[in-house]
């Protein structure tokens, strides 16, 4: 195989020959010599192709389109004076797949959301370039992070008999004749979560990456219908534990993908008047602070007036608009709060000596809000079971969730980062939208 | 963090006092002295904790049942004269969540049809323990193997309103009041390679790493409902290149993963009469064959009577017994069939200069039969279209797809590896069931 792109760019040698393959990115010059840049998606760099009247009929190049596949042997050059630091001059070149102008993508600017309307294309525009490798880095990235640790990496089903929280917000799955393929109702998993507390009573440590669905017929830009999740479970680990997993592992992958990606970000920082890096290494810098509940509201009473939901009292569930004034304002940088009133936290949360909270956190960042929830998860099996009451769960259809506490389970902790907020944030693209390759929404359903 | 028990194993000081968790498997002994074997999940191994007289209720310890967690402290010591390298002289010890002799792993072995029946408990026996360890290796290899050759990983939707090959065995997906939740048909994915072309145009090399479904109602040993898949996908590849992706992907991750683990295989191996591990070095050390379909069936011929299916003639769709006899006995090794006839072949497959082939392979490997399949994609619209009629594929469903090759699509090959055939393969397993944690297939859907 040839070289990609960004190794030429990165190791080749002056006068060297090499051959190479892209798409067109633009086409300029004169009928003395003409430019194209090439791309082929290792980098969001383009290389430029120098084409001599000597060597080729140019008025036959100038009609290569935008989009184009090529085919290249030419000599690679050095170019320290020049605005790129090299090119390649052409020996010979093949439109292997000419385009026409009907490629959608040009060289004006389209904006995001006319882009949405065209996900099998809009990866070929810079933004897009750059978001799509940087998710990908974001994703083995999160793989090293848990391998580091001795994590082991769990497949949980996706179809299940269980809606996992119990907010009857799942896809019902059936074949074609709807005759109960399984023999019972069977839905999209909402979490993996479930499934992982059983896998960690045993293996201690797992992580599980896999699609998670919701049927919340809301378009918002925060929302979708089909996300990537991660859910690390860990035996023995108490809320304490889990928090600090979540800070680690997210710096982590933080670090490694903005040292992987430096032309995507100075691309994307661009774009954000300069925020983008400076927010991110601002949290890589920055100490997680870690605040009760209780002390939030206080903090957030003493401000009510910046609110629409002014109402704040203990019991109140945060809004994005307090969540983003805490870490945003107040901490200006990730920001654990933990122990919720336990009426809005779901049934598997460990119940605080207090009666009345959990031992539940979310983890807000700037410019997002929350990234990641999580918590201790109960042992008791009665109070387990007090709690599905409250929350019209079958404890039928959950006793093999409930029998794992007979069998072994000393208590876990676990989280559940949505990976779309966490490739928003790392991005600072501020729709999901656009942060996955073909977005499932509320009445879209595109290719 | 407590280190795990494999860390232990591995890297422990003579002497050195320490802190661990995890469950009991044995738990055996007299008055004066008992041994309790524990099990973190981190390897297979058990170390040994010794209680003494001296320091424990020894009554008191011999209640402790099978499955139970503790927490232990106690001083590390090398054993260099007995049966296991080292053990552990506890200090003191809690048997933090008890259980009862109701929990279903007891010291007898459990056949693993019955096992199939507690798919949240079976993976706390040695053979799950092994085989679940040695997926997720095999998974993070798999990861670890496209990075290091530069691929993009890509996440291909699960919710689709394509189904792929025109087969018809999607599930259909809808919310609780089947409402057209996404105003269209919606299913779920068989297959992410339609999506996995559109990036490869343009980022040159994607994989996807996802599960996929199949509403197929048989109930063999080789078929789930619900399955992982991996699905590289190359532009500017030709049929020849995608081959030997395959074979070095998978001789990279059969590699790394015997290395990583020598004590899972072993148990593995003893149970398999020592076959498993000399099949995959073997499989390691031979070159990957490569045999037309025609010339197959010449072969195949020559030996029908040894087959079911004994009307062998140019036109066959080789069954599981052709290809194992081929894999296992001519070529005792991997073999990749290539240009199979185009009628049993999918619409998308390169149409060859003779018309009637297509630019397809089947990888079959010794023991399982075909593990990979794979092909050149045609770039050729008006046959795609044809190929579509021919299928029954609708057109208008799938502009966007054919668009692709008016876009700078110079032609791409890719191919699907399923991941539990390739768990089954490296376990020597011989049922799908066994492979993946939560097993679905028609008519049953535990947990």
């Amino acid at each position: 195989m040839d070289k990609s792109i960004k190794e030429i760019i990165n190791s080749y040698q002056d006068q060297k020959e090499i051959e190479l393959k892209g798409w067109i990115t633009s086409n300029r010059g004169n009928n003395k010599i003409r430019f194209i840049s090439l791309n082929d998606g290792s980098t969001i760099l383009n290389i430029q192709i120098v084409f001599n009247q000597e060597k080729f009929d140019l008025e036959e190049i100038e009609k290569w389109k935008i989009g184009s596949a090529l085919n290249i042997r030419g000599i690679f050059k050095l170019t320290p004076n020049a605005k790129q630091s090299c090119e390649i001059e052409a020996i010979e070149a093949n439109n292997i797949s000419p385009t026409d102008d009907s490629f959608p993508i040009q060289k004006q600017e389209i904006n995001l959301e006319t882009l949405r309307e065209i996900p099998h294309i809009r990866h070929r525009t810079n933004i897009f370039r750059a978001i799509m490798l940087i998710r990908s880095t974001l994703a083995k990235e999160i793989h090293n992070f848990f391998d580091s640790e001795g994590f082991m990496y769990l497949h949980t089903p996706i179809i299940t008999s269980n809606d996992g929280e119990g907010a009857g917000e799942g896809f019902i799955v059936d074949d074609e004749n709807k005759e109960l393929f399984f023999s019972k109702k069977a839905t999209l998993a909402v979490t993996g979560q479930l499934h992982g507390e059983s896998y960690a009573t045993g293996f201690t440590k797992i992580y599980t990456f896999g699609p998670t669905f919701r049927a919340e017929k809301s378009n918002t830009k925060r929302h979708a219908a089909e996300f990537w999740m991660i859910e690390p479970e860990v035996a023995f680990y108490e809320l304490n534990d889990i928090i600090h997993l979540s800070d680690r592992m997210l710096k982590y992958v933080i670090k490694k993908t903005l040292e992987k990606h430096p032309e995507e970000f100075k691309f994307l920082d661009e774009r954000q008047e300069g925020r983008l890096i400076k927010n991110l290494e601002t949290f890589l810098n920055k100490k997680l602070q870690i605040l009760e509940y209780s002390q939030a509201i206080e903090m957030l009473k003493k401000v009510k007036e910046k609110f629409v939901e002014k109402n704040i009292e203990y019991g109140l569930d945060l809004a994005t608009e307090h969540e983003k004034y805490l870490a945003d304002e107040v901490f200006q940088g990730p920001v654990a709060i933990i122990n919720y009133p336990k009426e809005f936290k779901a049934f598997y949360m460990y119940l605080n000596n207090d009666g009345k909270s959990v031992a539940a956190f979310d983890l807000l960042v700037p410019g997002v809000g929350e990234l990641i929830g999580g918590s201790q998860r109960e042992v008791d099996i009665e109070k387990l079971k007090s709690r599905m009451s409250y929350y019209n769960i079958s404890i039928e259809e959950m006793q093999w969730y409930l029998d794992l506490r007979r069998f072994g389970d000393a208590g876990s902790s676990g989280f559940g980062l949505g990976f779309e907020r966490l490739v928003m944030y790392v991005t600072g693209i501020d729709n999901i939208r656009d942060s996955i390759p073909y977005p499932r929404t509320f009445g879209n359903l595109k290719m």
